[in-house]
């Protein structure tokens, strides 16, 4: 049939969601946490539908919201940045990302993404009438190779994209990496995209070296952030683009035509919780390395073989001890055969290293989730 | 400086907006209300937050909220349409018209939209890489000459872009006008979008000609709506496409991938509140009726002759007895002079009728705003 992404079915994580219903397994698939908001966020939002914010925000978000951005980007990454001219507030930063890449990425042109990367980079490429140019990262650790990113520059690459920490690996950037970029993309106008969705969820002493960092890639760059993995709320849907002016008002003509603005009770719920409990997302990477750590100690009764997670909410493992079976069919098997959903890794990858056997576990959940998990998974 | 979308500037919503908040105006421009959803709405959206529906949403939408939106399908139109593969929730209608169009429309085609039309069609239509070719209406009533639609249709047309009752006009199709669609579009391979957005909202006992009433349309039509307009909450931005499987199957590819899900509670308690009280949206004709009548009795008492308002909730005036400056010109000067925000008609048109002298006045508002603007409208 005819269609603009002939490469794209159904997503994996909607995929193993629906497989982990129908089966009733623990589902430490797709990434969401399984407790809720916090209750200050939760109370601020039924008192802001209750007080009358139900009408069309502006499309740009709540002048209180891309303050609290604004401020939050100030105290994090020492980057002054206008709320007026360079935030704006988006359905997810899955929305912004696909407004960035429509709105900044002209037909013919290439877009350098990392092999694996999350799955919606390439079709918002495809879509713009673009190019995706794989580079793939270090299977032992998923760094990046500089060297191999700058191969991959051609005259019609017009934009990079980014992501730290990385799902679905976890590996973060160091300081060398921003220094990589820096020296890459000077003198070139390429675009950067940096999707920085996991930044707080960061841990034993690491420090998210975001793009925002960086004066002169912040001055070429699309930081892409969201509320969702921040305050336990990946159903609100508000994510938010921070770029210098000129690309912001690009971005913002697509928003603008495509969903026109985000639900605007949680604009207002939110840019109260952070005005009223400013340090919260301070205290993230501690509550998530508490739950990282437990499960690790459990899966050393499992034939499952934990890789390093530097950050983000996923557990990768390797499962090479317990099953030959390709990572779709182990994913599915051990969704349907066993009560538990993971994710396979080839879905994120254009070329998954050949006999490579990961699946990716998210611990965004309470314990009692993870101990039925890892119940189960005892028995593999 | 470089960018996909050289004609378009910040929406003229936004803009009107802005200039109506700098300056105390009475807002009539942008459509939304000034009242509040239903308490049961509101009641209900709190209970699902804290009840814990935080988290994504199947991305085609809750199970329970596709199948009330089938339900009442069935129950206006008469048309049966399975609420597993034909029905998708979206971030408001405009989400659900950019999927439609990045997803059906393939680079180089064609797209007829009519002039005038909201605002968003085009930029969609030019992101896709294809042409809008704009066919006008009728200036004394809005109407469609079938005709010229007809002659409009090329090779390359791919989609056709309908909307009744009909923004910024409030002009409503007739059974007249879907018979001459069925017959223009048989043959063809042209995909139908019907906004409906504003279908409840009908008056005079009009009867609202869905394109869903129609199989042979229906059985090409991506039908888009909105609970923004029929529940009070234009800033929740939840609506949908009912499409066929195959059309529904492209559409939900670009919408995994640029929004990926709508705000989680509002799906339920929308569902809920639908489940509820099914015929809420049978008293909405009666409910905007009043208001349009009395404003309408009451704009006889200014230099502003208004237009027949068969559906919707914007009342077009003729300001020539008024003024003679461009609708433009006018609706600012409206806006900063006289206190009142109003829409000019011609930025919804590629060629507005030369000398014509129209603005568009929303009347979803309280009496008490209503008759604020009338009275500052008096001393025009
Ligand atoms: C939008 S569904 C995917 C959620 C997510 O970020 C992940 O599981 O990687
Ligand atoms: C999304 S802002 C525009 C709202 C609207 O539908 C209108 O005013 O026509």
């Amino acid at each position: 049939p005819r269609t603009r992404l002939p490469r794209v079915g159904t997503t994996i994580f909607t995929v193993m969601s629906q497989l982990a219903a129908e089966h009733g397994a623990v589902n430490l698939g797709q990434g969401f946490p399984d407790f809720p908001p916090p209750q200050r966020l939760v109370d601020a939002l039924a008192r802001a539908v209750s007080e009358g914010r139900n009408q069309y925000a502006p499309s740009t978000g709540i002048p209180a919201l891309r303050q609290a951005i604004a401020d939050k980007t100030l105290a994090c990454y020492g980057r002054r940045v206008d709320a007026d001219a360079e935030v704006t507030v988006t359905g997810g930063a899955s929305e912004a990302i696909f407004d960035a890449v429509l709105a900044l990425v002209h037909p013919g042109e290439e877009v350098i993404v990392l092999d694996p990367c999350y799955d919606c980079y390439e079709p918002a490429i495809e879509l713009a009438g673009a190019r995706a140019v794989h580079v793939p990262l270090d299977p032992a650790d998923f760094s990046v190779d500089w060297q191999r990113v700058r191969d991959a520059i051609s005259p019609r690459t017009r934009m990079l994209m980014v992501n730290s920490p990385h799902n679905p690996s976890g590996a973060m950037f160091g300081a060398a990496d921003l220094a990589a970029l820096r020296g890459i993309l000077a003198g070139t106008d390429i675009v950067l995209l940096s999707d920085e969705v996991y930044e707080h969820i960061v841990f034993d002493g690491r420090r998210h070296e975001s793009v925002l960092r960086d004066p002169e890639l912040a001055a070429r760059a699309v930081v892409v952030s969201s509320f969702g993995k921040t305050y336990h709320c990946t159903g609100w849907k508000i994510g938010y683009a921070i770029a210098p002016p000129a690309l912001s008002a690009e971005l913002r003509k697509v928003h603008q035509y495509n969903t026109f603005c985000s639900f605007t009770p949680a604009q207002w719920a939110l840019a109260e919780m952070i005005r009223d409990e400013p340090g919260h997302h301070e205290g993230l990477g501690a509550f998530y390395q508490a739950k990282r750590d437990r499960f690790r100690r459990q899966l050393e009764g499992t034939r499952l073989r934990p890789l390093p997670v530097p950050g983000g909410y996923f557990q990768l493992v390797d499962y090479s001890a317990a099953s030959d079976l390709s990572d779709v069919e182990f994913c599915r098997w051990l969704t349907v055969e066993k009560g538990v959903a993971a994710i396979p890794l080839s879905p994120f990858y254009q070329s998954p290293p050949a006999g490579q056997r990961l699946a990716r576990l998210c611990f965004a959940k309470l314990e009692s989730t993870l101990d039925a998990a890892i119940e189960r998974l005892e028995r593999l």
